[in-house]
């Protein structure tokens, strides 16, 4: 028998749940583990048989965890767990604060070579597989526009924001790309788009008791940042329509490149995604990458990498020579 | 000044073409020779200043060439070239008789091994952007259909098979991949089809003096192999409209992975190509490409590699921390 790669999962939300769902569906993976920061004994997992440990007592498990599957959140969480853990185990997260990378790369690759560990970070389908058609995109037509639309889709972010809102005791913000946008761009036109033209944001808000709705309508769509850039729609619905209608957390988005090959013929390449829940794809492109992670450590290597350092083979548990019979 | 990765081409058709003006787009890259089995003194290149020679005399030239392209075709040039040359020089190629790939890859494996070269066969876009595609969607959703869709495009063998029938005199044949179809895929209905319910196939005819057209068009439709499996039309044009509207290249397609996540979610990954001229896009896939067999070359590696092998950060110009600034 071959023996199976032995994965844990570091925090136990959407992404944890996720992770351990994508686990089930890899017969050469198995799950030997969750630690959470909270009690384990609260912590239902969805097969009830795997063993819930406190992070703090990870250590103890070295020796049962290839890699380890952080599932924690990119703004309280990973910017300190990402390197402590990679200092001690190979890990695969899905950090996404765009803005920050560079530092949390060449911190977590620091803690990673000091350990011999592989910490790839990153992870998911954005940054992840639509940062890889990105790449693809101007690589292949360097004479050309790259463009990202986002949705439909529900953002944690700005539902977030929203429910900052004084006034606000519940909601939910999904973007929504302009499909006439993207018509333009499939078009080959090329078009410069304004964020505005690009998506607009549709709201859909419960009022806490004795708001008044105008007020939070117009808190919400002039926020900066936000929504003060986009056109935003407003909904105020009941608690009831809010928790069975809008419960699920579809999202999606496109990855168009619009260029033009050497002799000036137009070409256009496009990668879209459309998601039941975002955690859950999210989760499964972090259980493949897992497998690379394994590989690499295997091969001796260490430090931080990212999405564009791998070898697409290397997440298939099919044989080189299988996957040039089958899918080359 | 960095020096520039010296690229040559061999073999100068609609293929060798697209590479000389992929190479122009790549700032990084230069052409230092057209290598020919034609008279070198016939041959027009698009930039004239560039040297052409006899393919006989490449090994002359073994100094100036880091990277050599090969442009023949997979039926009759590459079987034989492509081992041949891979023992002498680096070597990327679009070989994409899909059947035969496995024998191919260990022919050109076995002399790059023994030269101390790389080799990357199959690259393009189907084998090529298309088989990562096929690739991301399995190992991400391993619960799930993959469907491929051509078209709409020109499709040189199709042409050819239509250009044999007696009473013919000139042809082109279009793959029509099948809307409907492409939406039950989309839906994430994961439907059974067809081979007839996948693609339809439009021939557009210029008929010999004196041929009878429902002769041919029955000739055609029950070709076995090439038109019996599918829903072919047959258009009679003139000679003069044939040159006019359907002298241009043009194809593309999808591949879509309809899937379900570990909780049952489901999720669709679409990638698509619309492409003015198909060969001129093949050739700015396979320049990127030459460009990760230079560095795969330059770090000590050698043998027969596909895109399965290549990290996707080696198709860039880009440093490494730049492509996780910009494009992650």
């Amino acid at each position: 028998m071959i023996e199976k790669i032995r994965i844990a999962i570091a925090g136990y939300g959407n992404l944890g749940r996720g992770t351990e769902a994508a686990i089930a569906q890899n017969p050469d993976m198995e799950l030997t583990g969750v630690y959470t920061r909270r009690d384990p004994a609260s912590v239902q997992t969805l097969n009830g048989s795997v063993a819930v440990r406190h992070l703090d007592d990870i250590d103890q498990y070295k020796n049962e965890i290839d890699v380890l599957v952080l599932c924690g959140g990119s703004k309280n969480d990973l910017p300190e767990q990402g390197p402590a853990l990679a200092a001690r185990f190979n890990t695969v997260d899905s950090y996404d604060t765009h803005a920050r990378i560079p530092q949390y790369f060449d911190a977590v690759d620091a803690a990673a070579r000091s350990g011999g560990n592989v910490a790839l970070i990153s992870v998911g389908w954005d940054p992840g597989l639509f940062s890889l058609n990105r790449l693809f995109g101007e690589t292949v037509l360097p004479k050309g526009d790259t463009y990202t639309f986002w949705g439909k889709g529900l953002s944690q972010g700005h539902s977030d924001a929203v429910r900052r809102v004084p006034g606000v005791k519940a909601a939910v913000q999904y973007t929504v790309p302009s499909i006439d946008a993207i018509e333009q761009v499939r078009s080959g036109l090329r078009p410069t788009l304004t964020t505005r033209q690009k998506h607009t944001r549709e709201c859909f808000v419960v009022l806490a008791e004795g708001a008044d709705a105008e007020q939070v309508r117009e808190a919400i769509v002039t926020m900066p940042d936000y929504f003060a850039d986009y056109d935003t729609t407003v909904n105020f619905i009941s608690e009831e329509t809010l928790r069975r209608e809008h419960s699920a957390m579809p999202h999606g988005g496109f990855v168009i490149r619009s260029g033009e090959s050497g002799d000036g013929d137009k070409q256009v390449i496009e990668y879209s995604l459309t998601l039941e829940s975002n955690p859950a794809f999210t989760s499964s492109v972090l259980v493949a990458y897992a497998r690379a992670v394994y590989r690499l450590s295997r091969a001796g290597e260490t430090g931080a990498r990212t999405v564009f350092d791998i070898a697409p083979g290397l997440l298939s548990p099919r044989s080189p020579a299988e996957l040039r019979r089958d899918l080359l």
